[in-house]
């Protein structure tokens, strides 16, 4: 992830409500980390529900599936138990294999974890790299308010 | 689960060690109690693979597979972060369909919970219940020291 | 947890909603057993906040935390990735030091798990056995429409 | 994480093995990502007690922690159920108030998934970043057979 200045929240138009649960947090009361993941995970999910998209069936019915190939966070502060949280999503680039979204995770105004997944699209079989779905790219594309990057 | 005593260890043959991690304690600094599921869990599969058995590929190929219908816990003292726990476990009851076992997580000599997990062995597409394959029984009376109940 | 019909869904007052996560699904496709007793604890926590508790604050500023100390759970169906469930809780029993409660997983009208939990009031720094806070009681009792047994 | 080629294995020295869990499997019968870095932080833990160092108590002993604030990972491969995993640690560089430490997931020889994770040393009460305790550089230091780039 660049050391650049985090995407503002306005470029989010989806965001995924979810409570910190007791499972979540660690013995120093904050979340662990890799529950940041998780949350992304379900936003994700989330977007695509929003976007318009059963995933994974849709992709599947194609003959395709993401594949997370890289993640990157940045821990800004600590989210605690039964935090309200706003997981915010947003496509941020599509090449021509791969997706790479953005998940930040905010209370109230405050950003706590700014995280990246990049998504390589491949055949369920081969798992090899396969151009996008040109009716994924299209309703991603119709969903975003802030155009994504194209590659 | 019966409010009896509960079963000596020395009962048990076998146990399978494992260290708590970070991400199984909660803030009140204890193992969060679903996370001994986990731990019986791994205790299972390690207890199939100690008795000789190549779970769940031995009962995949004779076309059944073990679905856990039914847990108890007592939960009688707490682990702490970094604790090395055993987790004994045994074949406590043979049915025709089903398996009763114990996991009992150990710290040093005290017994912290003790778990019962009852198995239907069922036909993998019918998810219907069917004898317990002889050949899976004869495993676990061979490898157990105290001969399991027969039911 | 007895053998015994479960209890009738019209004795609930009380269901949390959530959705069913990918890290919550085994390779077999189905929720693994572990995640229902965390949906349970999220219940709880639902449960208190409805009824008008701030748990565990409340309980801490009286000195005293809910422990608990065992749990029981019938697997009668399984909850699929994505599936909304409803986390039915109630307060099954109230006793001297301590409560039993009651948490059941629906998928629409099927109960797919039945939890039992009974949770030992204790003194934050004792661990010993306390009779639970009057004030606990008497906003359970108002707030259940199947008054709780008393033990 | 750079795009450059990953760090050699003859650069760690340490290792840590673990198994991979059912309940670390998702439905597609691969390890969900997140649960990397749960490895990781296995690896860390096991990395400083091999160095000497007990970790959190020494640390807290100096009125400090570590507070995890970077990580970045690349999924190369998957590892499923019941494989055994290496998870090598090394510190890969030592800043003034942080430390970068790269946790590599292996199978046999194949490196799976790579993963760096940045932590600031910061007062346990402050939260602010305070320079690393010399004595933690120091163990570091003696335990690396490469020797950690300094910043």
């Amino acid at each position: 992830m660049s050391k650049a200045e985090p995407t503002p929240r306005s470029a989010f138009r989806f965001a995924h409500r979810l409570r910190v649960r007791w499972s979540e947090v660690d013995p120093q009361g904050i979340v662990f980390n890799p529950n940041y993941f998780v949350y992304a995970d379900v936003g994700f999910t989330e977007y695509m529900r929003a976007a318009g998209l059963a995933y994974p069936q849709d992709l599947h019915a194609a003959g395709s599936d993401l594949f997370s190939v890289a993640a990157a966070a940045q821990f800004r502060d600590s989210a605690r138990y039964d935090d309200e949280l706003a997981v915010a999503v947003r496509a941020a680039e599509i090449g021509r294999t791969s997706l790479r979204f953005e998940m930040y995770v905010y209370r109230d105004d405050a950003l706590l974890v700014a995280i990246e997944l990049t998504y390589v699209n491949a055949g369920r079989e081969s798992r090899r790299a396969e151009p996008v779905p040109p009716a994924l790219i299209e309703r991603i594309v119709a969903f975003e308010q802030t155009a994504p990057a194209r590659r």
